[in-house]
């Protein structure tokens, strides 16, 4: 079992299977991109060290914003603890039309790499939506996921965790909504209206082969610590 | 009448007609495949061998899941009282836009070698949805499934669990459609939310031919044991 | 005026009007077929023989089933007061992109013949989705409807009872959405959620040419007896 | 003016405005028909023939379904004060792919000449529907609904009601979704339901020119009287 | 600032912008012609002369509708303070399948030339749904629906209302859903349920660059006298 | 940080990440031309010039409406603090078919020679609908969006307010579904119906890198100051 490290959460929900890939989904602004980091940041505090896959996002934002957050992304970079990789936009293009096994093989190239680099023992895919390449095509899709989700499993064992947004206003638990069916585990982010105020809530929805009970659990979110589970919101209610 | 040896369910729906195809149901996270590997698990405890079969699923990630549960599968297959099959996505593959019976066909024929090595008396197909190679095409899939039906019932005679996924967030019953109306009975799991607190369901929803009351019971997941029925959910929250 | 015979019904509706067809609808597992072979059944014991057509169906299945439901199927047959028909796929293949009308023409041919051996003065038709053999055309389904429904009322004469299956989550009256026009009545069944518990609902909610109130009643599915009406749901609620 | 002659609405609502089209509308068994042949008897108790153009339906059916309901509809016709027109699917039928303009002149045609005969002051055409033979395309149904409507007010000089079929479910007011804003006043008929009762109901939504409040009255059938208007939904139900 | 008039309303709002275009919306039956009238007759009442666009329906019918209402529409236009201009279907028809721009010039020139005649300061297009000629083109409905606005604000400079009927049911706002971001202000019309009874209903929507509070109004509707805005909903409802 | 100005709101999200990108978003007539007018002129109030691109808009109808509001837009032009860029339909136009990046580098080089004469700060577009000029292209569309923000961002270098319309009725956060993933911030403002009242809303829904609480306030609009936030609405309900 692996200690996600978040504050809060290993002790309700045991931890995650090592080698295995879960699913953090959620809509925009819901923290998805800080529960990934916290998660990598609380693995190289244990020792694990970890890469951040950003997918068609600016690599100076995210460590200035982490920065501003109160995380020194580039001293855990720089003690070879971390890596920031991004797969940007004209890679993703190259791979259009091609095969699902062939696009994830050049991801999971790249990636592999790295990993060994730094002897990673956890990443992050944040997030998997510009890698859908042939989106339209479901079948793709679905075969693509699969075979991402394997790829990492078999050939780089880390322990995983894919980000996926939910459009807005959707029912929906991800956004091609196949990830959830392969995935070990999801974790649902959100925003709960209860009369006038919202909470933030994260949602353990589903831990393949483990008896954690489906509880809507209260966080905040801390400067330099990241993701803070609080309470079950049932209890914080009824306070 | 065969037994299911779930903890808490037979007593109150008094078993499944045997040889018939029963439906298991829900979402991703609610306990379709602990519900259907319990029910193999009992029905080898009580002597009538088991098959299941594993659709587009990683073999070995099953057999750890199980034994990390608290079920040495292992053994109970080297005992010839359980065999895991598993159709790969390239068996899947060939068997596209084959008319649905020669599909059909090629499935139960590898089906049925195994079942008779172990004398089977009961059978898994969990989850259906990548068998359904054909997928837009409501023709083939509903030919395809009353098929697959009738071939498990009439050529191999086990009693049967086929185990379907219900997109988040659907008010449908199955992935399909159409599994509902042509199964002997259907049981929908779920994750029933309460206020703020989230109850694990079995929604005992059709029982062909049987006056069986369409209640809604509370379940939990036990290491070891899997699937326990409680109580009704009207009696749980009354209590 | 043509007594159902189903208990509790008939002092409530009056009966059906003879020669005419009726649409009993709803999900899968409200008991469409228990409650049109109720009627069957209990026709036969005011003395009017009935023809029960099977769409798509196994006759073996059925007629086990309702013979462990408590209905000895086999020695009506043998005494000429039943008949079950099956239409199976290849019979409906064979009419495919034929005109409406034709289509019409095989099955009420195939029926007529059947209904004079036995005189039968009542007829179920179960399900009608298989029947429609192009679906997607709307024109052609309700033109298809419409003359089945006259062949049956003009050159056969039976009073029916059509059966159509509402889809899950759905909140139309039937698959097609023209069987409610065109039918003299219409008996919805349901399963009604109330806070907890379900209860099995018939909803009379069409009666063309009948002072009939549009009420909910709850019904049991009791062995041998079939559907047995209790009370409307509003005094059942209120006691 | 034009008395309704309906019990309960005229004081209501004043009457109609003579020579205009009112649509009559709701879902299936609600009493659309009971409406327009009470509209109809009740002028002519007042003096004023009546033609009843009946669409895609039998003649015989409809007799005696008025009859079995209490109005000797054959007397009123031999009387030479109501006729009761069919437009059956052949006719219907040879009018698909022609203007909008020619088809309306087909069937106003028929309709004068008999009009005339009787000297008819009320008509009513029921459904609308099948009428509509080009229904996929929304421009001509537009513009055949709207022709169709001033060749009824302009040529022939009765005062009119149609019946559209709102599909069960919807929200929808009418089938096509333009009746509503053609027609100089509009009655939804419906089965409201409140907590477990049925209450038949009679919104009257628009009453073009008129300084009518948009209110729901509860209805009953009375064999031989038809419509029956009672008292406002809101005062029943706070009594 | 333009004082509508309408009593009850002006001192709620302040009046409108002089020369510009505001929507009245609302499904069918909610008074959308007679707020439209209103604001007409009011005007003239307090020195402005007006022109009302009938489009595709029977003048007869409108001049007589408002003359039972209460309104000597003839007199008006005689004394040279009303117009009532018809753009009927052939004219619109002519039109079809031309750029947004040519179809705007052919229906500008034509009111521009009228307004000159009575010297008109206010004008209402009443509907502005058959002017669509090319509906499903959404590029061509928007530009046709800015460029319709624009000239008529630049070049025939009067304060205007542009009537839009929103389908039943809908939770849009207009018909083309672009009508509301291109006007000044939005009235919405509304039949507003609460409990059992129903409230004629005004809400003022948006009023752009102005401090009005979007609030809900109760209205009557009153021979001779239109619309009649009463209080808030909220107070009546208090009260 | 930079301070947006707006009364209210500074001290409850402590201002906005210099040099990004924010998305306004709302229905038509919640305020989000006078949220963004009032963010520039607030900044140069402060000392930041401020660059209004107003898209497919009239300049002056802007510079009346927000004259008439109470501020002298007029007068911060001349003092070289303000500029108000108009993108007009016919340079729109011009840019159909062109591959996404072209389209972003004219509407940039536009911009950035403004903004350059005025040393703006500050920038806002409102709205961005019509720049689509490829609508129905989902992966133009986000390539598009995401290369404005980011030539925005890098080559222009002011803090900017995005603006765009949510249809009438939608639950999305915003016109094409991809804004919300990639701004810095998201600021939804609303009409929220509390019983039959509306109160003006502000959300902070997003603030990328920020324990920004995710809560709703309410607002007022006043003459000459614009947007002024006054309360959380969960006290203001509760007061």
């Amino acid at each position: 079992m692996v200690k996600t490290g978040i504050e809060g959460l290993d002790e309700r929900i045991g931890g995650l299977l090592r080698g295995r890939s879960y699913l953090v989904t959620g809509e925009t602004g819901t923290g998805k991109t800080l529960f990934s980091l916290t998660f990598l940041i609380q693995g190289i505090r244990m020792g694990e060290p970890g890469i951040y896959v950003l997918v068609d996002e600016d690599y100076d934002d995210f460590v200035r914003g982490a920065n501003d957050f109160g995380w020194d992304v580039e001293s855990l970079i720089s003690q070879g603890m971390l890596n920031v990789l991004t797969l940007m936009p004209d890679f993703v293009e190259r791979l259009k039309n091609k095969p699902a096994n062939t696009v994830v093989d050049s991801i999971v190239y790249g990636i592999l790499e790295e990993t060994r680099k730094i002897e990673a023992k956890r990443l992050v895919i944040d997030p998997i939506a510009p890698l859908m390449v042939n989106e339209g095509d479901v079948a793709w899709t679905r075969e693509y996921i699969k075979n991402l989700i394997i790829n990492l499993e078999k050939r780089i064992g880390t322990t995983n965790i894919i980000v996926s947004e939910i459009p807005t206003g959707s029912t929906a638990l991800s956004r091609f909504g196949v990830e959830e069916f392969l995935a070990a585990g999801v974790f649902v982010l959100g925003l709960e209206r209860v009369k006038n105020t919202f909470y933030r809530t994260l949602f353990v929805r589903k831990m393949r082969w483990r008896p954690v009970p489906p509880d809507i659990y209260v966080f905040d979110i801390q400067n330099g610590k990241g993701i803070v589970v609080k309470d079950k919101l049932a209890n914080i209610l009824r306070a």
